[in-house]
């Protein structure tokens, strides 16, 4: 916390009381952030949509220093507007609070990278908030109302769709679909989180002139698709394999990102 | 926080990486909590309405008795779905987080109770989301960018739309407004808090037989209204004389209904 070794934040900290900040998750592989340049660059973005004051890439560079000793591991960084007192107003001089946090990498079942996943549809409809869309802030409750919504532990992905039945990702992955040579991925104006995993993928398949469209999917888009993947920066790509009754065979593209996202575009 | 005086929360509960968990802000007058079983009871509602097991009234009562040295203040409960490892997933067994902090009241203008406030409208437009509807949850970004519209200390509240562009209310209150004997306040089923303050408004202007009507309410609306005002537990009630260019006279409702509101009708 704010470059001290401390398990603990002050309880009057606008990211507690009003979800006031932004963060991300990254993998760390041989002691190295992946993609941090585009992470630090989607953070510090974040931080501008919300008028936060986004802490120098130096200030967490050191504190990811700190965690070297740890060959790998999911590395959390946040940034909220600080302390505060009451009242929704953001002081007119607010000093961020800047927290990065280690943890173990999941465990995935081999499978997961193999044949896939099983996902299924959540009931739960996103919200449109173009003010708040592709921001990943700290107001996560439509994400956590989401995930409560299955225990099974075969099923690793929920998919969401926003009030207006269009189709805007994973729980905690960005969506990608394949139908007739043309890769989709959901628009992002009015919901869901633009993750850096999903911008590498868009940049990638445009480098190689693939068909890419950014656009809005419907449920029945997605199960007439060839292909459906998932992607985000801890998990890489999967494809999914079954989606409630919907069966889809291992297939092509999923291994292609897959070899690119594993390595490091920075 | 968890009944010990601490200042500090963990860095890794939910409340703050996900803004799981709810909260009340209350009035404490002569040691007292105003309207304190009505406050608990909303907390516990908004707890059922996240599955979050709301800690026993006895704690926060245990919690506030230590705050009864001060003779007045505002009184903040927070409750969260406490420690979390990282993702989504509530834990299948959590222990929620309590923190109870007191500050002081606010300085209020004297002018704000005899001729009223100056409000403006709000950019901003609520989104619509009836799972989250209602609740004083802990996701307030919407109301954190609504209230940094406007740093003019002249202008006490910002009124809110939603993407619909009903009136919803004020950054930190609900409203109510007045017209040719009616009492209107919108209807909170798709966004917003539906504040304890509102509730006893409703529910002694129903007692008094008055014509009230939960209803969507239109800019148009609230601009034609005889009176309109803004309530919370902390305010208690003001009515705006200046909207922007439009202007009321001081009411007769307002005084009324502080009078009603500034006892304890527990």
């Amino acid at each position: 916390v704010d470059g001290q070794q401390a398990a603990k934040i002050s309880a009057t900290d606008r990211g507690l009381s009003y979800g006031d900040g932004v963060f991300r998750t990254m993998r760390m592989v041989a002691g190295r952030v992946q993609n941090w340049h585009l992470h630090y660059a989607k953070l510090a973005d974040d931080c501008a949509r919300l008028a936060l004051i986004c802490p120098d890439k130096t200030l967490f560079e050191q504190d990811i220093a700190q965690f070297s000793e740890h060959h790998a591991g999911v590395i959390k960084l946040m940034v909220t507007r600080g302390d505060g007192l009451r009242g929704y107003a953001p002081p007119v001089i607010s000093t961020p609070t800047r927290i990065s946090m280690i943890s173990a990498l999941p465990n995935v079942d081999p499978v997961h990278l193999s044949a896939g996943i099983s996902a299924r549809w959540c009931q739960l409809r996103l919200a449109h908030q173009p003010r708040l869309a592709g921001i990943k802030h700290l107001n996560r409750l439509e994400n956590v109302l989401a995930r409560a919504e299955w225990q099974d532990a075969a099923i690793a992905e929920g998919l969401l769709l926003d009030v207006a039945d269009n189709v805007i990702g994973g729980t905690m992955s960005n969506l990608f679909i394949v139908k007739q040579g043309v890769l989709f991925t959901p628009d992002l104006a009015l919901c869901g989180i633009a993750g850096v995993t999903r911008a590498r993928v868009l940049a990638y398949t445009t480098r190689l002139n693939w068909h890419v469209s950014i656009t809005q999917l419907s449920m029945n888009d997605v199960l007439a698709a060839d292909e459906v993947m998932v992607v985000n920066s801890v998990i890489g790509i999967w494809q999914i394999h079954t989606l409630d009754d919907k069966k889809w065979a291992a297939g092509l593209v999923t291994p292609l990102l897959r070899a690119y996202l594993e390595g490091d575009n920075d």
